[in-house]
């Protein structure tokens, strides 16, 4: 079971355009938590050459997503994301570790650590708290997109 | 003055890799905020097609760097951020305005709000709140990246 | 209609007992946005003299309520609030001024400052963003308490 | 030395007129986190009876400075906190355990669980994620209270 929701998780990564632009990788999901990998390459960088906070809030952003849809088992919505700056994130990769921490009817409170890889060693940069909310049904259902979050 | 702060914006923005690959660009910026701009397109895009959640927190990371950076007149790291994800995104254009709610001598608080353009309409898609904390001097002066928020 | 919602309001304040406990008061309220009011003593104070941020957080926490609740129109929860604190608040009175962002269907988004009348001037002392949900329907009528956010 | 720290902390809760006014305990803390405890009574409630978010929020602003002043061993300030309200709080009594998740020289990133007993069950209740800060050296020496975060 777990196994078909990593290759669902890996099915809906390859429909976003942005994860396929960075090229994101989902190598752990179950109803617990997930984890999100992401090669470090210059076209991440900030202008100190870092990692852009913009690229560890978007992989939390992510990770906290999938956390909260493993938990609800549906469609979702993320509602707020917080995230803490922890140290310059630097090196060969990030690893975003999300897990759920409570899950009612209509909406997971999620966390999440990104770690980087630097020279052998997997260092905390960033923490990161979400609220992840069930889609509501779509209304008019023949219509792709609906602005469902009002 | 302003036009040498927007000019120094511009040529930061530059150098950060993943605003080059993204193509973020700074329209205005003075000592009370700035406004950041992006065009939509389908590499940005989330698996319902809207731009994703994580180009919005990268769009609000980076305003709320530059107004707490204007501010402060410093070299700068982001703390935190915040952001609630108000509506879908989609259209043609993102427009990030970052305001400075107070500077003290060591951080500045500062607000976003990030509009999406579509059919000829701005509409408010997320708003966001953070801290900008000025960058500790560098205590050995001859290492490029040293881990400052240590 | 604005006189009837204040008074509403000043009602369901009044069986708050923590509010009670600390003297808040409901100086306005419509469905833009609310301000509440707290006389400052010493039984609020932190160890150096100042109010606790703890009350800050409060005040932040019931403006923020109220605010999405004169906007959804209806029984609301508090999802959850960021409140940064910009000075050490001291002087006569707290004055927290709450205002919608945006209000869909289901949540509202909100936000608040907080000023503290010092020597005869209103200085602001906290900044707060966060999400007010409207309240399910009861699944049980005549039960008083449901766990309802589950 | 445990000990020690455990009788400084109990003395600066003393201090605090706000924490004697709703009876805070403190049951553990030591470098690494936290353990603060509230019992429930009615001065407590909001408009249904449970515990007023405000209260959590109290606590968790508490609980995350400890644990940020334990780990970073001086006085300190809490910048910033993030609270979601996961169900609502009611029993005999709030444990609400903070802990450190990152400490540099200037800051500690903290985060914080708070549980309520209810019929002999702890059950989760608030989550909060904060940051704690370094409060800079008085300027001058002679006044008492100086507005040392700005």
């Amino acid at each position: 079971m777990s196994a078909a929701l990593l290759e669902l998780g890996r099915q809906v990564l390859a429909t976003q355009g942005f994860s396929r632009l960075l090229g994101t990788e989902l190598s752990a999901w179950d109803e617990r938590g997930v984890r999100l990998e992401l090669a470090i390459d210059d076209r991440l960088s900030q202008q100190n050459g870092y990692v852009h906070g913009g690229v560890l809030a978007y992989l939390a952003d992510n990770a906290l997503t999938y956390a909260g849809g493993g938990a609800l088992g549906a469609a979702v919505l993320t509602a707020e994301i917080k995230i803490n700056y922890l140290r310059p994130a630097r090196g060969t990769r990030l690893i975003a570790q999300g897990t759920v921490l409570h899950a009612g009817r209509t909406q997971a409170v999620c966390r999440c650590e990104i770690y980087a890889r630097h020279e052998g060693e997997d260092r905390l940069c960033a923490a990161a708290q979400g609220t992840i909310v069930r889609a509501p049904a779509p209304v008019v259902s023949n219509t792709r997109k609906t602005d469902n979050q009002d």
